[in-house]
């Protein structure tokens, strides 16, 4: 087990002896630790690795300038200059907020960036704020859409984040597949098979192994099939896409770069890098904060007071259970699984940055 | 058969002799033929009857003043005066317009208002003017979130048109249950069973009877369950109430008033009405106009030649079937299923608008 604070300044330390700046380094060792407090191991230590062989590479930039290419009162892109994605992420965020601040919204498209972690942790940015906080991403192409065996899309989550009063936030974060392509991974090194209804064979075929995109299968979209709405994950899926990409100038769809170094970079471009969305509505633009965020409290206890299905023992709210998982984890340390501590294991030796 | 010109007239003539301005039966004639033309007969003429029932029983305001009783920059919150939701809904999109225009994105939430036919209609409203344009709603409750069996939502949906240069534009408008309520009428009419994933019995346990709704069962959110992601859905859904309902000030969830005169008004009020969001965005607030359009036919075209799964034929764009069900219907006319055809002609006698 390891401390929050003991991690932190590790990832922190490699993104310095990576070049970044003290600065840049702290940005990007908080989102990382959010994702493990948060529960999403899947966006956590697990993905330093990655940035180190980008690194190696010569793929990543880590003395960027992050820049407004255009805007309007409550409109800018952004141009990430290929940054580590947290970088371009969070100063996307904030211009959305100094937008919001003074034209009641913000939204900032977002180019030529990288893989930022969490969605989650920009939009609750907006909070400490009393605003609405919204991020999207799109990402590496893994899903197929409706009818189709092409991997044309990322997971391309959606998250947003709302301020109550006594209540905790609603905090909503989850990608447009039914499950995160980690899940996956996880059910094949453990030799088990999935649930019918996430991936299909390269025919299009329901499948049930969690291996079969080394053999030209693909990820569904949320819904499944056509008869379940998979074609309502599609669209989900191709609107943050479009919102992520063509509104930003970044890679469309099965262009997107992939966020490791193991993968070549594609041969066609038609943009630049990875591309995201940020969203701050100032909620006294629409309503009184107060009144606004008692009304969000009687949004929540209502909901939680819904009634349990037989066998359930409560209702959740979108954010409880990653709210749930930081006070645990906060409190209990985070374990990293042997394959990752060896992979950080190997990076603190190179940057002589002692894991232990 | 009808042509759409004679029903949109026999519509507009209703509303008239129920007490609508002129411009304002002309209106909401627009938009319940555009239902019908799109293939969604659920929220076309079979609505008329329950707007006639609502005005019988002296529910719906025929004669509103719609205004903005809040706004910023690029927001405003719009009061519908209990109007027919088509008039509340055009005239908030209208202003969401006008925002954009100023202020590169417009957001009006609106309370107070009704059911607004279909949502994809107004969305497209921005798409004349080179914009991005984004409608949801809230409606009544038929729907439990995750672990629940208390029907919390609506089937709450999310519309979001993207205009395009030689392409047609895309148009999602889909709700955020796995089918459409009417589709459950639809196989209780005909006496079939539905699949499983659409709807629980009043325990939470998995059924597959439409008429479930009856004995205290409830809609499930797309992903169906729990497994295959339907705490995504429930998300999704929730999303749509609370930027409806909250940041307008009308009534969220379990309150949203029923829009047929049939079920009783509720007791319990939380707020004003049916709540609705819109969403107007400039796209030269972020890229050149006619290079977003150019790159939203390259996106169209690239997924639209993905691959078919075998046994497919093709793969489609958002608003591709309806885009053809409006040329086809065009063409043939709209077939009005008997029992609709028969509230029609008691309503034509009664207000002695000839229907045929």
């Amino acid at each position: 087990m390891y401390s929050y604070n003991h991690l932190f300044d590790f990832t922190r330390k490699v993104f310095l002896k990576m070049g970044c700046s003290t600065n840049d380094s702290e940005i990007i060792a908080e989102v990382f630790l959010a994702a493990e407090l948060r529960g999403h191991a899947s966006h956590g230590m697990i993905r330093i690795k990655d940035y180190y062989e980008l690194w190696k590479a010569g793929r990543i930039n880590v003395d960027p300038n992050v820049r407004i290419v255009h805007e309007s009162p409550s409109t800018a892109v952004v141009d990430g200059d290929n940054a580590v994605g947290m970088i371009s992420a969070k100063k996307s965020m904030e211009i959305a907020i100094e937008k919001a601040k003074s034209s009641g919204t913000g939204w900032v498209a977002t180019c030529n960036s990288n893989h930022f972690g969490i969605a989650g942790y920009y939009s609750m940015m907006a909070l400490r704020h009393d605003m609405i906080g919204i991020c999207l991403t799109n990402a590496n192409p893994l899903v197929a859409p409706t009818f189709s065996i092409s991997r044309m899309m990322g997971t391309n989550p959606i998250a947003v984040a709302i301020p109550a009063m006594k209540q905790p936030p609603l905090v909503a974060d989850f990608a447009t597949t039914p499950i995160a392509r980690g899940k996956l991974a996880v059910a094949e090194k453990k030799g088990e098979k999935v649930a019918f209804g996430f991936v299909q064979d390269k025919e299009g075929k329901p499948s049930d192994d969690p291996t079969i995109l080394k053999s030209g299968g693909s990820m569904l979209t949320l819904g499944g099939d056509r008869l379940h709405g998979s074609h309502k994950g599609y669209c989900l899926s191709a609107l943050v896409d479009i919102f992520s990409a063509i509104l930003s100038g970044s890679n469309f769809g099965p262009f997107v770069p992939p966020s490791v170094a193991y993968l070549p970079v594609l041969e066609k471009k038609v943009g630049k890098g990875t591309g995201h969305f940020f969203g701050a509505m100032r909620i006294d633009a629409f309503q009184p904060a107060d009144e606004f965020k008692s009304k969000m409290d009687e949004w929540i206890e209502t909901f939680r007071s819904a009634e349990p299905a037989v066998g359930q023992n409560r209702v959740l709210i979108p954010g409880d259970p990653e709210r749930e998982s930081e006070e645990r984890i906060l409190k209990d340390g985070i374990s990293l699984v042997p394959a990752i501590e060896k992979d950080l294991q190997e990076i603190a030796e190179v940057l002589d940055v002692p894991l232990k």
